[in-house]
Order: C-alpha cells, then sequence, then structure tokens
C-alpha cells in the first residue's frame, strides 16, 4: 500500500510543519473512542500488528514524491520539503494496549509519540485499520458469547469491504474468539485455521446431488462438509444416509435452522451417522445464534459472514486520533479542544484496570506519569522504540487465549446481548485538574 | 493481492472439478443481489475496472502452490492439479452493466462464462470488490442527491475498513457524484480530484488558534480551508476577519451546523469575506444533509465520511454470484437452485430498461437469447473476451457523467429519501417458462 493511501491534509499539514519548523517538535497522539456504537457494552482491541508494520513501513518513493510536487496544493512548498520526503522514516515510539484486551470509551488503545510530521502522517492509516480491525473483534465477542461453546466460523470474505478488509476481518474475528475463517490468506498469513465446504454451484455442476456429494468425499475424504440445501434440505440428509456417505459435517444454509436441524439431525441419527456434525449458516448474527442456542437446536458449529466481515450493525467505530501533548522534553504543553460534543483530555495518559476476585470492576484513566490505583493493573504497554517494534508479534493463538480470559474477567452483566450494564470508566484527578487549568488559561486569555 | 485471498472452498472445488475432469466444461455465473437494503430504492453498479483488473491479473505464484499442497485438506490431491495450477489464467468471456448505471434486484450486472474451474475461483474477490463499491457508490447517490447541487467530499478514509476499502470508497463515491475526495491515492490511481483542510492537531500544535490559520495561508494561499470549530467557532470566525485572512473556505467539523453556518456567514459577509465558502462535515449522512439543504444553511459543501465509506446504514449488499448454465455448447443445461427465499433464476441473462419520455419506467430480464422489449436497451454489454478486457477503461469523469444522466432518468419517486417508489422488475416468459421447465423436471425426478 503506496504512503500515499492517507488523507490529502496530513500531506499538506507535514509540508507546513515542515516550512514552519516545527516538523521535529515531539509530539503525543492517542487513539480511543468518543463513544460505544450502540449494541456494544465494551470493544475488544485489534489491529495493533498490522499498525506497527504499517508504521516501519512508511517511506516515499520517488516516484511518490515527484507525483506529490506536481500536485496544485503543493506549489508553493519548496524543495527541501521534498528532499525530507526522499528520507522520510518512522522514528518514534509507541504505547499500545495489547491486542484482544477490552477497553472502553475515552480510553487511549494506542499513543504515539513521534516527530509532530511522522506522528500526524500516520494517522489516516492507523484509525482505518484499528477502527476496522476493533470493529470486527468486539462483534465477534458477541457472536462466540452467542455461541455458548460452539465453533464460529468467519465465512465473510464476500462481503468485507474488499480483500484487504476480508484478511484483517479474520484475523481479528479469530483474535476474539472465532474458532477458524474459510479465507485462505488468513491461514497463510497469520496460521488461522482455515474451514472449508462446498458451493451450491458444486452441486449444480454435476448431474445429480447424490453424484456432487459423492465425487466431492471421495476426494477429500475426512474433510467433507456436504451442503445439503440447494433442492430440499430433509430429502438431501436421507439421500446421505441411503447412499452411506460418511460426511464430516453437513451444513444448512437456508431456511428454518431449528426445525431442519432437528430433522436432519433424527434422520442422521437414525441412519447410523451419529458423527456427522450439523454446520449452521446465513444471514447469521448473535441474536439468531442465541435464539438456536436457546431452543436447544442440535446444531455443532456456526459459519457466520456479513454480521462479522462487516461488523454489520455498526460498521464503524468513532476512534479518533488527537494530539494530548507538544513540545520539547522539559518544555512539553498539553493540549485539548474544546468542539462541542468532541472534546478531548489533555496529556499522555495511561489506563488502569482494578479486578476484584477474578472480576474487572473499574477502570481509572491517568496521565502517564501518575501513580494509577493501589490495585490497578496498567494496559498499556511500550509496543515500538525508535520505530521499531520492541517485541515478536505474538501468535494470534496467544492473542486468542489472552483475549478469552479477559472477556471472562468481565462483568457478566457487560457480556448479555441486549441492556448490558455501563462499565464504569473515570478519570484521575490528575486528569480533570490538567483539563480544568488548560480550560481557565483558555477563559482567561480571551 | 495474493490468489490465495479467496474462501478455501473455491480452492477445494476447483481441486475437484479437476479431478472430475469437469474443470474445463463451459460455465457461465451471474453476479446480482437477491433485494434491496433498507433505505434504498435503487442501486448503482461500480467496482467493475477492479473486478477486470482482478481477473486478468490471476496467477499462482509457485511458494502460493507449495504451501497450498501442505494444507491438510488437500493430501489425497494429486500433482496433477499443481501443475495445472501453475499454468492457471482467466481465459473467459465477460459481461456487465456499466459503472454508474443503476440497477435492481434479480438484474445481473456481470455474467462470467468460463471454464468451470476459472469462473469458480473469481467468486470471492468478484463479490467483495463488486459489493463494496455498489454499496458505497449507491450510498454516495442519495447523499449527493440530498445536497441538492452542493457539491460532496468523500472523506472517509479513517473509518474505512483499511486503506484498499478507502481507495474503493474514493473511487466510488466519485463515479456516484461525489466532486472528490480526501484520499491522495484516488487522485494518482484514477485521477479523482483531491480536497484537503487541516486537522484539529494543526491547531493545537501551534501557541495560537490565529497563528496556525496564518501559517497554514502562507503556505497554501487558494488552497487555504481553515477549520475553525477547535476551540469557539464563532470566535475564530471573528478572528479570520479582524487578521485579514483570505482563505478559500472555513470548515464546521460540530455543534449546531444551522446555527453556526448563519452566523459565521454573516461574520464573513460582514467583514468582506463573502468570497470565503462554508464547508460542514461531521457524521454527515443524506438526511441530515436534507435538513440542513431545506432548513437553507448557508453552506456551500459538505465532506462525508464514514456514511460514505461504511455505506453506514446499509453496509453490505445481498448480492451473489450463481450458476446459471453449465455445458459444452449445443449440450448447456440450465440450472436454478430452490433453496427457501433464496431460489435463484436459471439461463444466461439480459437486462432491458425501457424509457418514455426520458424517464426510466419498466426493466425487464430476458434470456440471453430471447428478444427484448420492442422499445428496450439491453444494459449487459461485453467487457472482456478471452481473458482480456476488451475496451481501456472509462474514465472516472465519463463513468460520472453517464451515472448523473442514468439517475436523473430514474422517477423522482425513487429518488426521494424516504418512501421512495419500487421499480419495476418483470422476467420475460421466456424466463418463466424455463424456471418453471426446471421446476417440473426436478419434482418429476423425485
Amino acid at each position: 500500500m503506496s504512503i500515499l493511501s492517507t488523507d490529502l491534509y496530513q500531506l499538506t499539514m507535514i509540508a507546513g510543519y515542515f516550512e514552519a519548523n516545527r516538523h521535529q517538535v515531539p509530539a503525543t497522539f492517542e487513539l480511543f473512542v468518543r463513544r460505544l456504537p450502540s449494541n456494544r457494552a465494551f470493544l475488544i482491541a485489534a489491529g495493533l500488528e498490522s499498525a506497527l508494520a504499517y508504521l516501519e513501513s512508511l517511506r516515499f518513493e520517488a516516484d511518490e514524491i515527484a507525483w506529490l510536487r506536481g500536485q496544485p496544493a503543493f506549489t508553493n512548498v519548496g524543495q527541501r520539503f521534498f528532499d525530507y520526503l526522499a528520507t522520510f522514516r518512522f522514528t518514534g515510539e509507541v504505547w499500545a494496549i495489547p491486542e484482544g484486551t477490552p477497553y472502553f470509551p475515552n480510553e487511549p488503545i494506542l499513543r504515539v509519540t513521534a516527530p509532530l510530521a511522522e506522528a500526524q502522517l500516520a494517522e489516516t492509516a492507523l484509525l482505518a485499520v484499528m477502527n476496522y480491525q476493533s470493529s470486527v473483534a468486539s462483534k465477534a465477542a458477541r457472536i462466540v458469547h452467542a455461541a455458548a461453546g460452539r465453533p464460529v466460523m468467519e465465512f465473510g470474505a464476500r462481503r468485507a469491504h474488499g480483500l484487504e478488509a476480508a484478511l484483517g476481518a479474520a484475523r481479528a474475528a479469530f483474535v476474539a474468539g472465532c474458532a477458524g475463517t474459510s479465507f485462505v490468506e488468513a491461514g497463510r498469513r497469520f496460521d488461522v485455521p482455515l474451514s472449508g465446504t462446498m458451493a451450491h454451484s458444486w452441486v449444480l455442476a454435476f448431474s445429480s446431488e447424490l453424484d456432487a456429494f459423492v465425487r466431492y468425499a471421495e476426494l477429500f475424504k475426512d474433510h467433507t462438509v456436504l451442503l445439503i440445501d440447494t433442492f430440499d434440505t430433509v430429502e438431501a440428509a436421507k439421500q446421505i444416509v441411503r447412499s452411506g456417505l460418511r460426511a464430516q459435517a453437513v451444513r444448512l444454509d437456508s431456511g428454518d435452522l431449528l426445525a431442519l436441524s432437528r430433522d436432519v439431525r433424527r434422520i442422521l441419527d437414525e441412519g447410523g451417522l451419529a458423527a456427522t456434525r450439523i454446520l449452521a449458516s446465513g444471514d447469521l448474527d448473535e441474536w439468531h445464534i442465541a435464539d438456536l442456542v436457546a431452543a436447544g437446536a442440535p446444531i455443532d458449529a456456526f459459519g457466520v459472514g456479513t454480521a462479522l466481515s462487516t461488523s454489520s450493525d455498526a460498521p464503524a467505530l468513532s476512534g479518533v486520533y488527537k494530539l494530548v501533548e507538544i513540545g520539547e522534553r522539559g518544555n512539553t504543553r498539553s493540549v485539548m479542544k474544546r468542539s462541542t460534543d468532541k472534546a478531548t483530555w489533555p496529556g499522555t495518559k495511561q489506563v488502569w484496570r482494578t479486578t476484584r476476585s477474578g472480576h474487572a470492576v473499574e477502570d481509572v484513566v491517568t496521565l502517564s506519569n501518575e501513580a494509577g490505583p493501589q490495585d490497578g493493573v496498567p494496559l498499556l504497554e511500550p509496543v515500538m522504540a525508535r520505530g521499531r517494534r520492541l517485541n515478536q508479534a505474538p501468535t494470534l493463538a496467544a492473542l486468542q487465549r489472552r483475549a478469552r480470559m479477559l472477556i471472562a474477567q468481565l462483568p457478566d452483566t457487560l457480556r448479555r446481548l441486549d441492556a448490558a450494564d455501563i462499565y464504569s470508566v473515570t478519570q484521575s484527578a490528575g486528569l480533570r485538574e490538567l483539563g480544568a487549568q488548560i480550560e481557565l488559561e483558555w477563559e482567561s486569555s480571551r
């Protein structure tokens, strides 16, 4: 992805910082969401590794610089700026909340301290990556919870917003607890377990449904999942029993999944195919799955597409990336905006989570140099210094274990699909005082 | 993007077709949506050029093939299949409805005829690309309509589902009538006009708001758009007037946009800055814009982010890609699925639009070898043969002109934001007969 995959104002602003000789001033930006989308009582952080890979790769190619010079907006920008772009690298420091961690509004999940131009340029990409993967992970946590222990497979590539999004969705869904994905590249790149069945086109491409089933099973043996709703689901199940096919599973993709799963289970059991499992798919979401589970549908696993890959009921997070401190060490200035409904908290921050008897009870946001609550654990950790990652990327399996543990620590009332409680997040005294002080200075300067 | 950016079952199915020696059988798939999302009375086709570029680039690299061979699902697949993958190319024929054309449910917007394995493999990518860009274009058409002639800029990269999605959003929004985008790569790749302002961080990075404004205007002169809501919007406008700054525009990004735009307009006019325009942004969508326009808000242009780049109220289309015909020439078989609520129409099709006195009045879907209605115009055109594009890609400006003309031809009642009419789409006698005949054959075969 070209470094020009960004908003124009990032480039004009860094030109402006350069001309004003402010491009090297240390600056800290924090990435957080202002509020929860509807139907979410908590969010799951995801996308950090993609964000760090982006920061490590940031550079301008010669043809990109040449193109930029020709743009009308840059007419008055001198050659020295374009020379600077040729050497541009991200050299900053990053703190972050690890992927898979539940988080809440006004809690920074990423904090970037770097020369102003570098920290500024990264905004668009950091937001796009972290907003999206966190959206999917947050939705996945709800769907996995609704499935109550039955595996959930991510099948949403065809409805994702392009193939890069499909890759991010598979990754984020796995971090938040999905058992696998149909998206092959996620298996190759991130070791996400792969899961696949067959399409209706397979069934239609042979002279009969049974012929299609037999051909598939011959080749894929233990990996065979037969899609049985192309013509008549119940008839297809009977046909499988009569033919003696031993599929790993059958997939239901349409119709009344509760009634069909019961009919198909009975037919398979009576036919001696108790080991053949039932996979259900077809526009599923957490509410539909919870209903099926509550009704005792004999469904062994769920395939979920659109709801996961687009986080369909909340396709965007209100994630923002805001300047909170600027200036040379020893001479820094904390800043905040006052915009109606969009005011921000100033200063660089830390987030502390307090757990009692294994349950998270409260988060406190403090200034980064303040002491946290006595029994609190700090969530933001250093992950990059001088533009280089401090640790090897954790495996997705490790992130998934972490997410499972931390989600389990949330109060039960927060994991409810509907009418969930609101988790307590407060600002420390130091943070509130700093905000009040800046407000006062602003008032007195008018 | 690797060819492995696809669903696992595409790869297992093509292995299965190969082993059954059916991979070269000519097959036709059609891409269409089953139904409209809520709040949409028509859709705008987009994404075709990206889809064709994908088809032209389809090939397996040696390391991808080696990785695939090692996957458990492929244990029983012989070496001949992997040799075949090394030579795999898309060699088929594609018909499509041109980008920028309004379309409706059950109308194929893309029809692929190719050897079965090639047509099958492309499914995931074709759906992801066409579903997404058509979603954005369809949303953009509503937003542009609501703005009633005022330019709409696409500002949604930070909320798009990653940077590739941001590029697709900028492209599709422009096709459907947006005036420009903030996403630089869309300017470089597709000549979409670029638009940029400044972020709150720019204002906060200087010692005072006025200093920040002056510095920007010095460098960017005619391209200066000042963001004036960081502290107090009305005060900022007064300050601009007092300082004698001549910005191209000011941007409002928060608060009551109607009241603020009136106050700011009055201040600018009284200060001799009648030429300075007002741009509004901040979680805007078509309803909010329509309200502002109806109230006579003195806003000259709108910047729209999340609503465009995620098509937030309808983030996915129910687009599908279905096998409709299979077999050697002279021995083809039309096919359809019968799944509950998901049945499809068989056979290869054409879509005809009838226009009277400059207004589209009805579409008819026919079999592709059937005559259309006497005064109808066929919408599907050949765009690729033997795996190569037939024509140079049209410019986005040409696509935008086409879209504007065709949207204007729709009945007024279809362009209403709420309670729009339903456009008439019918199936031809030939198509209905073919469906009934296949249904009969199926019933009698049981």
